[in-house]
């Protein structure tokens, strides 16, 4: 698959999101970013490497200790994506206070 | 799951986001989706219920025929998560003008 596809597929699950805004924090240990989760290590072991597969982190060895980074630049790619599709919901937007300015006009004219 | 997963577990899949990048340019009849890939219907048929699953496509009667057209609303979502994290590449990127200037500063000096 291509690297955007494994960056929404990385996103794509609010346990993944969650590692993602503790570590946004700084970086922390496996046992840290396990620990407030209620599932088996083993499935925390999956979510990382799906999120590392997207470039979402990167580990790091300081003495006998592993950190696990956030890496933010993958992102920019998901950021670009949806930009182009922008207009979509300004434009439903922008309909939606032309029809609010309209009923407030009426209102003032009763 | 959430709504959020949901979308991006939509757009995760090249050929969803080719189906999202043709229905932008206009509605579409299924027929018209399907045709530009090399895959089979039923897979089509997939691919457009993760869509309409996340609210990005919608279908409407007109006479005999069936028109899916593309929603934009839930990439607003999207769009205000990848938005909270913009801080990460963009320090990245200072980073790199940063190193680039000196680069250029050294130069100069020579």
């Amino acid at each position: 698959m291509d690297e955007l596809s494994d960056v929404f597929t990385a996103v794509s699950h609010p346990t993944r999101r969650a590692i993602i805004g503790q570590l946004a924090a700084g970086q922390a240990r496996f046992t840290d970013i396990a620990q407030p989760f209620d599932t088996a290590l083993n499935s925390v072991t999956k979510h990382l490497k799906l999120l590392e597969r997207a470039g979402l982190i990167e580990r790091k060895k300081q003495g006998r200790e592993v950190f696990i980074s956030f890496r933010g630049e993958p992102l920019r790619e998901v950021a670009k994506w949806v930009h182009e599709y922008e207009r979509f919901w300004k434009e439903r937007l922008d309909q939606f206070e032309q029809h609010f300015q309209k009923m407030k006009e009426k209102k003032e004219k009763k």
